[in-house]
């Protein structure tokens, strides 16, 4: 049992993601806002039952394990807006990578670098798995939006362009899925969520 | 894409699970209570560190995806407390049944079936995986608890028996955990957290 007191200890340290709030908001409780491990449960959920529109063979249980461990980084880093001002993103990926290594590496040595190298598979983006994993962390806030009458987007008015700029990668990475991506940018802007331009 | 309305009407429904609190605390979070969505993120990271404690061959996704939907029937069926009344946990089984028919009954045929399968396998604990994703379930509050100077014991007062009780079915699944929880419950009692008896 000699790995378990750095398991316990990395086990503990990730209870502080429940404590790490974004900007969207869970409608079906006050309209609070959400947290990114509730946040990762759902994007697993989201990765299971949408799997079918996918065109490629694929690994659903690393698909998984890339979305569990794909938002741990904020604990350290924060959760970063993703229409924040261009200085904030590009500070984005140190501090990130600098969270990881400290994070993970709480892990016992071969947990640690297998956690890191998922979260760097995520971001890097170019398995098959990492690139439907993404393209699910974006269709989530956009089907959860509509859900909630604009959501997130009423409080920070982003522009359609915008929207579907943030979520183009989807119309590669899951073509099946664009045409409803489209449709629910469009019914946005109508509903007044976001603004033309 | 015929499929795509009925999932999303789950994926909506889902969101419901991060207002179902349960008496765990969330001591990183303002000693918040703990909601069940991020309560299932959790279990499923815990489950991948310690799976090296299992003693027989088993299915990692498997085990993901049964931690993924075991808590979802709360929506319907709501939390219940481990040392509730026993009238109260003999209720429990029926509501909770009627609540996944319903919850899982959302999505398309295939995809229902499956995840009320997944569980059913988990509530009957008895293939391999269902008997390692459920010590998770039990193990994670005894770490939580601890690491929060007692935790939800300290709101809810067990005893030493009460929580050995609950706990024992780690004794047999996952064995090799079994002395770190006795440990922990010999510490809890000498720090008043649990009472003797």
């Amino acid at each position: 049992m000699q790995n378990l007191e750095a398991q316990l200890a990395f086990i503990r340290e990730l209870d502080k993601l429940k404590g790490v709030y974004r900007l969207a908001r869970v409608k079906t409780d006050n309209n609070r806002r959400e947290n990114s491990a509730e946040h990762s449960w759902h994007l697993c959920l989201i990765a299971h039952v949408f799997v079918e529109y996918v065109d490629e063979p694929i690994d659903m249980h690393r698909v998984l394990r890339l979305l569990l461990v794909h938002d741990i980084v904020e604990i350290d880093a924060g959760d970063t807006f993703a229409f924040a001002p261009q200085a904030a993103l590009d500070a984005q990926p140190e501090k990130e990578l600098r969270a990881a290594k400290r994070l993970f590496g709480l892990l016992p040595e071969h947990q640690g670098e297998e956690l890191l190298n998922l979260w760097l598979e995520f971001e890097q983006r170019e398995t098959p798995e990492a690139r439907y994993a993404v393209a699910v962390d974006r269709v989530a806030p956009l089907i959860m939006n509509v859900a909630n009458d604009g959501g997130s987007w009423r409080h920070h008015s982003p522009t359609r362009s915008q929207v579907l700029k943030r979520n183009e990668f989807i119309k590669n990475a899951v073509p099946r899925l664009w045409s409803y991506v489209e449709t629910q940018v469009d019914l946005a802007v109508t509903q007044g969520w976001l603004s033309e331009g």
